[in-house]
């Protein structure tokens, strides 16, 4: 069984072993061999979903919320969660709150790449590349760190503010770099196809 | 005796009653028509400065740090205070921590309106306005509430968390937004411009 999970960026697949991604360009050209179980928040991808191959898990994606219009790939990592907060880092980060199977509310902020590159267009001083290993316990000293200090230093708060006394579970590009800065937080690569799995699995007799 | 500073996009001035600005197109046509003391952070500026007219602060700002590179209207802004943590929220939002005249450290953040064109830009679905109202005791149940709820909560967490027990000054174009979320920061339009007055003070005989 193939999952894809197409964002603003690429389309990520997932075949049960091993990933892969395409680019929305590249996706619209990609030819479905076979039953392609999908969710999609790229208005782009919109006509290649048109081909029966494709199979919409949107709909069986049953998160309890009284969120309006929660992005679906947030929906499919909130659904792989009983209770914690949920990161999704890519070029936009998400922060929601799961509490005993409910989605309690959540934000979007700007991602790391995203920042850094917006710092750039405001002024060419700030054209400087990240610091990964920026230590967020000192003030900074000169502008790469400065930079670094102000694109991380938020994040990584505001997921130490929310997530007091739960689980930490970090998806999406940035996830795996960001673990890095918690003593516990669970890096899932695999949590938005976690998430449509168990939506597969809940109507196995409808699409399967 | 008129100030000037000249930011990324605009040049601020100040005749000690009032405030004006210019667009560093329209600067880059003014004919000064008396002494113009100014600071100036934007390479686009510099040939019009050639002008005898126009006086630079920027060496009498003599801020006590060890901060290798910082921007000049960051070292005015600092030059104003004694100790305090120091806001200018602009397109970029940069933070500094005073203390018995000594300069901490900072970092900078992309500001409010520069983060909102971001999202914009990462999907159409985030292409929504400020709600300038936002409750930030509450999780957002909907996507308006969610940018904006992830655009201005780092930056009032990260104030709340370097200003404990010291006083916050807030200045630039969106300081008396941001003002709104403390409940006794100090908005000061003029921080930048007292900074300048004290170099020139601390300098008047070979200033003036």
């Amino acid at each position: 069984m193939t999952l894809c999970d197409i964002g603003n960026t690429n389309a990520t697949f997932f075949d049960g072993r091993k990933f892969w991604n395409l680019t929305i360009d590249e996706f619209n050209l990609y030819k479905p061999q076979e039953k392609i179980y999908y969710i999609n928040v790229n208005d782009k991808a919109n006509s290649k979903l048109q081909d029966p191959l494709f199979i919409n898990i949107e709909p069986y994606i049953k998160l309890n919320s009284t969120y309006i219009g929660l992005g679906v790939d947030r929906a499919a990592a909130c659904y792989a969660v009983n209770s914690g907060l949920i990161v999704d880092a890519g070029s936009a980060i998400t922060l929601d709150l799961m509490a005993n199977g409910c989605h309690i509310g959540g934000f979007i902020m700007p991602g790391i790449t995203t920042s850094l590159s917006t710092l750039k267009n405001i002024s060419s001083r700030l054209n400087l590349p990240l610091n990964s290993q920026i230590d967020l316990e000192c003030l900074p000293q000169h502008t790469q760190d400065a930079i670094s200090y102000g694109i991380i230093k938020p994040i990584v708060s505001l997921i130490n503010e929310f997530s007091r006394g739960k689980s930490i579970y970090l998806t999406g590009g940035d996830g795996e770099f960001l673990s890095k800065f918690f003593s516990q937080a669970i890096y899932d690569r695999m949590l938005i196809f976690r998430g449509m799995q168990r939506a597969i699995n809940e109507n196995k007799e409808i699409l399967c």
